[in-house]
C-alpha cells in the first residue's frame, strides 16, 4: 500500500491507534499540542534527537524496524545520562513520496517495541513529505527529582571515571555491515543499542555519580564534554578500557586498532561517569543487580588534560577525537570546542 | 566562513551564546537533556513542528532570517491555539555542507527575534549535518492552567464559529512569490506570519472559546478537524469570510476565486474557534483589546456537514480542502481522514 492511499491524516490514525491507553496523559496526540501534568516536585527533563538518511543511518545497511527502535533507544540515552525515568515522547517524521505504509508500519512496530520496554508513551509529533530523504526527530521527556540529577559538571579532581558494558562494538559493526556482515554481537550494538536506562536511574537514585554523559560521539570526545563542563583533566589507561571478545577477534582478523576504534567510534550508547573513590563498590553492587558489568578506566586530574596512557607507561595519542558532523567522521576537534 | 571551520560544537557555542540570561532554566543548553520546573498546578503543554526544504519553504523565495522566525511562529501559532502561554524550545537542525556561517546565524536571528517578541526560550535541540536539504525541528513547551486548556472537541450545536484576522492571504502571497512578487501584505503574511499568541491566551483566560484551533492546513480543514473532534457539523457563510483589500485585489487581478483560496490556502496562522452565541460580544471587546479584529463566519450544527452557503442562498463546492502531505496540495481528502 502506498502513503497517498491512506494519506497525511490516514498515517497520524494509524500511529495514534498503536498508543496504548497506559499511558494516556490529560492531551493526547489529535490537538495542538499534547498536556502532560508532571508530579509536583519534580523537574522535566527534555531533549531531541534528529536523525537523517544518508547522515545517521543507511537503508543498504538497516531496516525499517531496527531503525524504529534506535531511533528511540538514542533518546531514551540521553535520559538514561541524567539518571532520569523517561516518561513521553513526541516523533516528528519527514517522509519521502516512494515509502511505502509496510515500511512506515515496520518503522513504527520497531519504535513501539522500545517505547513498551522502557514505558514512555507517544503523546505527539508532526508528519510531513520530505524531499530529501527520510529524517526523524523525536523529542522525548522525564522526570526526575532536582536532588538526584546528574549533570556533566561535577566532576571533580580524584574521582574514579567509570563506563558501563564495552565500547567499539558499534564502531567495529558499522564497518562489518558496510563489508557486508550482517550478524554478530558488534553488528547488532550499531543497529539496535540497548539504552542503560535502569542503570542510569539506579546511579541517580543512589546518588552516587559526580558528573555522567553517554557515550554517542566516542569515548574520547563524551569525556572530553565532562572534562570542559566540570573544568578537570583526566588521565585513562587504555588497557583498562572495557572490549567486548567479538570486538578484539574482529578488529584483529581486519587489521584495526581496537583502541582507536573505541575511543573515537561512538554510538556505544553505555554510560561513562565519574565517581568518588569512596563510592566505588557501591557502583558496582549496584550495576550488578542491573546485570550490567561496570569498568573503572581512569581518574579524573586537575591539569584540564586528557591523558591517556598505554600499558608500557607512554602517551597513546589519538589520530581522531570523535564524530563532528560538520567536519566528517574522521575530524580531529579541538576539545576546547567539543562543548555540547 | 564556512561551517566545517567552526565544526558542530562551535556552532552549538555560537547559538548558546545568543540564549538570553533571563530566559534561565534549573538545566540549559550543553547537557543530555535540558530541566525545566513547571508552576504547580500547571499542565506543561509540548508541540513540535517539522520543516523541510523543498517542501515548506524554497530559498528562491525565502531567505535565512524570515525563515528563521517563521519556524519559530507556527510552534508558536500551535500554542495559541491551545489559549497557553508558549515559554521553551528545542531546535535541531540538519544543515547541509554548503550552508554557510553567516546564513546559520541570520536563521538564528530570525529565531531569536520571534523567540524575544513572545518571550520563549531556548533550551535545546540538536545540530547535525544534511545531506539533502535544510531541516528544522522544533519542539515548543508551555505552561498552562488545567481548567483554561483549549481543545479541538469542545465545540456543540449552535456554537458561533469565529476567525480572528483575515485568511487567504499566505496562499496568494505565494502564488505572488512564484511570480517574482517580493512585497506587499500577502507575500509578507506567508513569509513571516505572526502568530496570534496574546488573542489565544485572552480567549482562554475568559474562558470564552469552546474550541480552538489555529488555520495552517486551510479554513475548511482546520474547521473540518474541530467538527471531527468535537461530533458536530458546521454551516458557514462564504460572504463572511474575511478578506484583505490587497487580497481581493490581488484574486482580480490574477482572476483567481478568493474563496477556495481563503477556504483551502492555509498557512495564515489565525485562530479559528467556536463561542456560545451568548459569549459573541465578549470576544469582540477581548478582541480589540489585542488590536485583532474577529469575524463571526458561521454557526455549529448538529448534522456532521460542513456546509458552505454562498450570498444567492446555493451550497459552494470546494475543489480543495486543505494540504494534505501526501497527497499534494491540491487534494480532496475525506474530511472524516482529516484528524491530527
Amino acid at each position: 500500500m502506498k502513503l497517498q492511499d491512506i494519506g497525511e491524516f490516514g498515517l497520524i490514525d494509524r500511529i495514534a491507534g498503536k498508543v496504548r491507553d497506559k499511558f494516556s496523559v490529560p492531551i493526547g496526540i489529535g490537538d495542538d499540542a499534547a498536556g502532560i501534568r508532571p508530579a509536583e516536585g519534580t523537574l522535566t527533563l527534555v531533549t531531541s534527537d534528529m536523525l537523517i538518511e544518508g547522515v545517521h543511518f543507511d537503508f543498504n545497511l538497516t531496516d525499517p524496524r531496527s531503525l524504529g527502535r534506535k531511533s528511540l533507544a538514542v533518546n531514551l540515552s540521553d535520559m538514561a545520562a541524567m539518571g532520569c525515568r523517561p516518561r513521553y515522547f513526541l516523533l516528528s517524521m519527514g517522509v519521502p513520496s516512494h515509502v511505502s505504509v509496510d515500511f512506515l508500519d515496520a518503522f513504527i512496530a520497531g519504535i513501539m517495541d522500545r517505547a513498551d520496554q522502557f514505558a514512555v508513551g507517544l503523546i505527539g509529533g508532526d508528519t510531513c513529505s520530505s524531499k530529501s530523504g527520510f529524517v526523524i526527530s523525536i523529542t522525548m521527556m522525564g522526570e526526575q527529582l532536582p536532588e538526584q540529577t546528574v549533570r556533566r559538571s561535577g566532576a571533580v579532581p580524584g574521582d574514579m571515571i567509570c563506563v558501563t558494558g564495552t565500547v567499539g562494538d558499534s564502531a567495529l559493526g558499522l564497518q562489518l555491515l558496510q563489508r557486508g556482515e550482517r550478524e554478530g554481537l558488534p553488528v547488532l550494538r550499531h543497529l539496535d543499542p540497548v539504552p542503560r536506562v535502569a542503570e542510569g536511574m539506579a546511579l541517580a537514585e543512589a546518588r552516587l555519580p559526580s558528573a555522567m554523559i553517554d557515550i554517542s560521539d566516542g569515548l574520547a570526545a563524551d569525556l572530553g564534554h565532562i572534562l570542559d563542563q566540570s573544568g578537570v583533566g583526566a588521565c585513562v589507561h587504555l588497557e583498562s578500557i572495557p572490549l567486548s571478545e567479538p570486538f578484539r577477534c574482529g578488529c584483529n582478523s581486519m587489521d584495526l586498532d581496537p583502541f582507536s576504534l573505541a575511543l573515537a567510534g561512538g554510538e556505544d550508547y553505555e554510560l561513562l561517569f565519574t565517581v568518588p573513590p569512596a563510592q566505588q563498590h557501591l557502583v558496582r553492587e549496584l550495576l550488578t543487580g542491573t546485570g550490567s558489568s561496570v569498568t573503572v578506566i581512569g581518574n579524573i586530574t586537575e591539569s584540564r588534560h586528557l591523558s591517556i596512557i598505554a600499558g608500557d607507561g607512554s602517551e597513546y595519542t589519538l589520530a581522531a577525537k570523535g564524530y563532528d558532523h560538520f567536519s566528517g567522521s574522521a575530524s580531529v576537534p579541538d576539545r576546547r570546542e567539543a562543548q555540547q
